[in-house]
């Protein structure tokens, strides 16, 4: 009888673990469900990529992950992100397929976890010395989208001491695909971005190639704007803006005669009277595009004069939007430091000089001390036919 | 002694229940985790909401489910996904916020847990009436992003006949949640790929406008070919790059003197070779644009013939790119069905005929069989001025 009842107690007890196991294995769960909704509500693919590692390590105790990413030609796997590494160091951190755990997972597209690597033929030093860690226990799962692996996951050693287990496995291969999948949006959503942007910048490149002294001239005044706006401590979203609105200041040039654009002597009051009249067609033109709201208006109003007296409205001060200030600064110097049919390029000094000495009356005198700044810093540079540039990093 | 046991036994099978109920729960949450990973797989909203429904109504075993988003303005909820509806009938389909469960939902930020609708005031029976319901149990959640209301979902009465409980109330709050942000992603997604067709469009426009002839030119040319590529059977993704092809196919054109390309009289020989570098400009503008790939050869060879002869390379048949081949008709058809200055506009009729008369010679009879059958279901107008289209819904 007391055999029968220490039997009964023993299941009794079982119960009890496999129930508390199981509490476990829900909070677990909920956490992941949770951890997906954040992967998911970001765009940006490094700040993504540091919240699955932080994700990763919490959920499955280790000491270490990390994240590659196969290249577009399927031959280099690139390390983009390594618990305790900075982005930076991982610029020449790749193997190959089929070198190293993550190789193998790569190249075979399964999982793998192994409690004692010693013991694996697979594992690679090599990948240890980089990254400076010594692997116990690894847990390495493909990134897929749709069938085609993209990279891999990896976690090393529980800070337990122990090896991972199959369920440690099971919760990290679900974590790896919400990050597969929302690593794919957040490229397919930079690539769009790049498509615009690159877009963007060959219609106004075009545009200024119309007459070859203003070559490159949007280009450069949407650096230099961009510098000025991050002196100012402008955030990402702003400088995207403004990066925009320079970009397209003289959009509506598209609209004025050519051979007003091109004449190579002095206009007259007629003439001057025509080209005068390409911010407000500039703006006109991009009405119809509804995200540009207020980058329509800095368009408009790029050839206002802080004092007064500029064109098309005549607006002055504050009442010009903030970003068709700092734009009048960096066209204005592009402009003095490019060569006209009538004139030689001013030097950078005689140009800064020049600005400096409208400040107030051409210029805001915020947006000059930014310009100011920017350029003793040597940040704005009067390259006069600066090669074209690739789009920027997406926002 | 046989209470004792009788208590220890009820222990035990509560005991079983209780581990029982955990085990469903981990599969409703790995089942979640796995509806997770597909709802955020798609940008397409249409899709995902119907992901969403019909994950919602197996998770919580319900009759229906319906998705409410707010409009900009915060003024409506409009009903973009209803269980057995197809998306046609919603249109009209709006309430108030704080009008009915759904309203008070999105009003309040709060989840409701409603057992039985009639002994609760907020239920309204406009909107039974609206879905073609009757509602017994309901559970409403917000949707909601970064502390913003965007809309509300709901399932209501289960198909067991049971009022819905606690545990259903979080894990479909939990499918909100990763709802909530796949629907704002799609949104953003959507708005950006607007962005972009529309600052295509904006500036295609623009450069047709240089000559008041050619103005909408190549709007109409992207509708003809879209009209030719559908009858073709092309797939979403091929009609998006037929598209963008059509529209940037006289890109070029701003690299040609406007006193060439405004000429009212008929253009010399050197002339004519001017005009005709426009194609080959328009691609080359285009070569820093990576993710063009092959519509910058679309662009190229849009003037190339069929039989041969044309330019700027003079391939011929299969060798010159396909959609080159569509847009070669549309834009022949628009050019016969605009005036120009020395001449008048071809009928729809004359232009059809001329069309029909150079298959083979000049165009791809496949491209001609398909602007014809297009033609005679009244899908090509040469509508001489189109007002200016908004952007096409983002694929």
């Amino acid at each position: 009888m007391m055999t029968d009842n220490f039997t009964k107690n023993i299941d009794k007890y079982l119960e009890y673990d496999e129930n508390l196991r199981l509490r476990i294995k829900i909070e677990k769960l909920e956490n992941l469900i949770e951890a997906t909704g954040l992967i998911a509500s970001t765009f940006k693919l490094d700040k993504l990529l540091d919240m699955v590692m932080e994700i990763g390590m919490e959920m499955m105790n280790a000491e270490g992950c990390s994240i590659l990413l196969l290249d577009e030609e399927g031959e280099k796997l690139q390390f983009v992100a390594v618990s305790g590494k900075k982005k930076d160091d991982l610029k020449n951190m790749t193997i190959k397929p089929g070198e190293g755990i993550a190789g193998w997972v790569v190249k075979n597209g399964e999982s793998l976890l192994i409690k004692d690597v010693s013991s694996d033929d697979r594992f690679s030093n090599r990948v240890d010395r980089k990254l400076k860690q010594t692997t116990k226990s690894i847990i390495c799962v493909p990134l897929e989208i749709k069938g085609k692996i993209i990279g891999a996951a990896e976690v090393i050693n529980r800070k337990d001491g122990r090896p991972f287990d199959e369920e440690s496995l099971s919760l990290f291969r679900s974590l790896a695909i919400q990050s597969a999948v929302a690593i794919e949006r957040s490229r397919l959503y930079a690539d769009l971005n790049d498509l615009f942007f690159s877009t963007i910048k060959t219609l106004a490149s075009a545009i200024d190639a119309k007459d070859h002294y203003t070559q490159g001239h949007s280009e450069r005044v949407s650096e230099y704007s961009i510098e000025i706006g991050k002196t100012l401590n402008l955030d990402e979203n702003e400088l995207t803006k403004l990066e925009l609105s320079a970009m397209l200041h003289d959009i509506g040039k598209i609209g004025i005669p050519e051979k007003i654009l091109t004449k190579k002597t002095f206009l007259d009051d007629k003439e001057r009277k025509e080209i005068q009249k390409h911010p407000g067609i500039g703006a006109r033109m991009l009405v119809p595009i509804k995200q540009f709201g207020e980058i329509i208006s800095c368009i408009r109003h790029h050839h206002e004069r802080y004092g007064g007296g500029g064109y098309p409205d005549g607006i002055k001060g504050e009442a010009i939007p903030f970003f068709s200030r700092i734009i009048a600064v960096a066209d204005t110097f592009d402009a003095m430091t490019s060569n006209r049919p009538y004139r030689k390029a001013f030097s950078s000094k005689q140009a800064v000089g020049e600005i400096k000495k409208f400040s107030g009356i051409q210029f805001d005198p915020k947006c000059v001390k930014s310009f100011l700044k920017a350029s003793a810093k040597g940040k704005i540079k009067n390259n006069v036919h600066v090669p074209r540039r690739s789009a920027p990093a997406a926002q």
